[in-house]
């Protein structure tokens, strides 16, 4: 396949921005990105859109031709995509562009992810966002995100040992992460006793083990990487990616504690690659929940299968530890723009790689990876990236 | 790029069926696809779902997974994308997964396109639809898409002439049609007088100049056409595929009675191609008002700007007339279930151009295109399709 390569970032503040609209933020991103790249408006080629319920959070479909419109790319009538899968929608977004160049249909293509969550009340974002788990079979029976996540918990507490304090361990890394980070929802560390004492959303997981609810939007621009060179002298090449799907019900399931779409996701980009775990050293994986993270970096082969609670009880994903994990503040810190998180945690990576990260910078980071999650692991992408310079 | 080939089509009958759910039709035109190809399950490399709104239908996100999973897929992991671009999401997962085998990632990819529409009320059905126009200019005012279409009939009728009885032609040709379609939601021919006589929904557009609310889905199997000849001795070739936004709201487009994402998408899937529009001999073109076909067949090039109305009420689009539109009856009367349009399109246009469509069939047809329609006009997509025997 072409190769792939990004040449531009762009991003939004993450946070309960009731000041502006869906599209306001879509451009903001969008535009940045464009302006880091150095691209022009005819250059363009395609827009994708990672979205998951603009729909329903703002009321408003076709998202994709509307940020176009606004962005004031209407007069170029760029072919435009939406895509959608749950928490996933912006890796996946992510994917089908670069496979848009890779066919040689288009040379330069902007990816946008975004999400307006905060325009409607908690309680109907916790019901839309848990329409991304089976509708038939755990939503109308009243599930709620938090509490399927919990079971993993539970189960991973079982059969692992794994403890409150592991768990927490997660949050608590994550928001010293984040207070590095100028554009995170929150900027500000926290102790292990706020997270213990916090109180239960659903337990074991309490109010610091869970992401936040969030307005944003991050764009990237893509290009062959036999272009790119015309536009940065720091290209980030896409060296693998990896999708994967299971069954959406979590009782389905072959195993709670392992989301096999992730280690499968994992392996696929790994392959394409020739890369192995340890050949990463910056990482940014889905952490909707502190249990999550732990998952992530069990099934992506980074510390054996049950042992994600100690390693980061012993700081081995810590910032510039033996791998750094979220080191943006991930879903948690950072925030949690559902449609945004596949293209955020890549703006991330891109600026580690490019060593443009500030105070959260991971030293020698050459090669970075991130992890994005579907539903309750029902969709899960991978993707790897490398410095093209 | 590389040649991509149809080897499978399968449909659902379309209409009211409430006795069915979203992922039970989703599963049913699937299987058909995949068994009128004679892929294995494991041969499958991808599933692109094209569906606009299952969220607000059906309270169901992320549904590609979901239809992987109750099709039996979930242990291949199949990657899962779904697409959504207002009425042209089916066409443009269409799109979205030719580039995916262009591009080398994929052999063998199933393109589903689904919606379930009439487990909601009419008028909330409508609110649904609507959001696919501008929410903040257009539809938080109370604005449909019946109105919305209806002012380009009444500027249309102002500029060139047409007439009540030229828009209600192509009712009355699409129900002809689909009388001859066994699994079109109407089944029975219409007369003029029945057309003239109905209720207004928004005047100058009534009742059956406006296609109905539907539940149904569809499906293909793609395959590089290198490998077709392993499933079929006649694969259907995609010669061509244009796709191009405009102005979301109708207030900002150069004309209202020109299409212009229309007229560029056009342009792009002839020239990909290498065909005028004088080598096609059948079209399906998006009607989900009667104006609706007239602006395409103009836009399309297929009868000069302005004389969509007389050329219909000639014959020139009848069944095996100078090009034949909307065999299959069309939105109109074969069904609309909105994210399933662009597929349906394609398995009409397979079937034609394999002589399998039987009273229906027209004659000679070696050549076929789709057309189909986000929004007001803000997306549209155009696929060419040849014999490839």
């Amino acid at each position: 396949m072409r190769d792939v390569a990004v040449i531009g970032v762009g991003e939004t503040a993450f946070g309960e921005l009731w000041d502006r609209s869906f599209r306001d933020l879509g451009i903001e991103a969008g535009l940045r990105a464009i302006q880091d790249a150095k691209v022009t408006a005819d250059e363009i080629d395609a827009l994708y859109v990672g979205n998951m319920s603009a729909g329903k959070f703002v009321d408003q479909e076709h998202v994709s031709a509307l940020v176009a419109d606004y962005s004031g790319l209407a007069d170029q009538h760029l072919p435009t995509v939406r895509v959608e899968g749950g928490g996933a929608c912006g890796a996946i977004a992510l994917l089908q562009a670069r496979l848009a160049i890779a066919s040689g249909m288009h040379d330069i293509v902007v990816v946008g992810g975004a999400e307006k969550m905060t325009d409607v009340g908690d309680v109907q974002a916790a019901q839309i966002l848990a329409g991304t788990a089976d509708q038939e079979w755990e939503t109308v029976f009243g599930a709620t995100f938090a509490g399927l996540y919990a079971m993993m918990a539970r189960r991973h507490m079982y059969e692992f040992g794994t403890t409150r304090e592991q768990l927490a361990a997660v949050a608590v890394k994550n928001h010293r992460n984040g207070a590095l980070n100028p554009n995170a929802q929150f900027q500000r560390e926290i102790t292990l006793e706020t997270v213990l004492q916090a109180p239960w959303v659903a337990e074991p997981l309490g109010l610091f083990d869970c992401a936040p609810l969030s307005d944003g939007a991050v764009a990237l621009v893509l290009c062959g990487m036999d272009r790119a060179r015309k536009y940065t002298d720091r290209p980030v090449r896409i060296a693998g990616s990896g999708q994967a799907s299971d069954f959406v019900a979590l009782h389905d399931r072959r195993d709670l504690t392992t989301m096999d779409a992730t280690v499968i996701a994992g392996k696929r980009a790994m392959q394409e690659a020739s890369f192995e775990p340890k050949d990463i050293q910056v990482a940014e994986v889905h952490d909707n929940f502190t249990i999550t993270e732990i998952l992530a970096i069990e099934d992506l082969r980074f510390v054996p299968k049950g042992k994600g609670g100690p390693a980061t009880e012993e700081g081995f994903t810590a910032l510039n530890g033996k791998i750094t994990v979220n080191p943006s503040g991930g879903l948690k810190a950072r925030g949690q723009p559902v449609g945004a998180t596949g293209v955020a945690q890549a703006v991330e990576i891109v600026r580690q790689l490019r060593g443009e990260a500030g105070k959260r910078q991971v030293t020698g980071a050459e090669r970075g990876l991130t992890h994005t999650l579907g539903g309750t692991g029902a969709t899960a992408v991978v993707h790897l990236f490398e410095r093209g310079d």
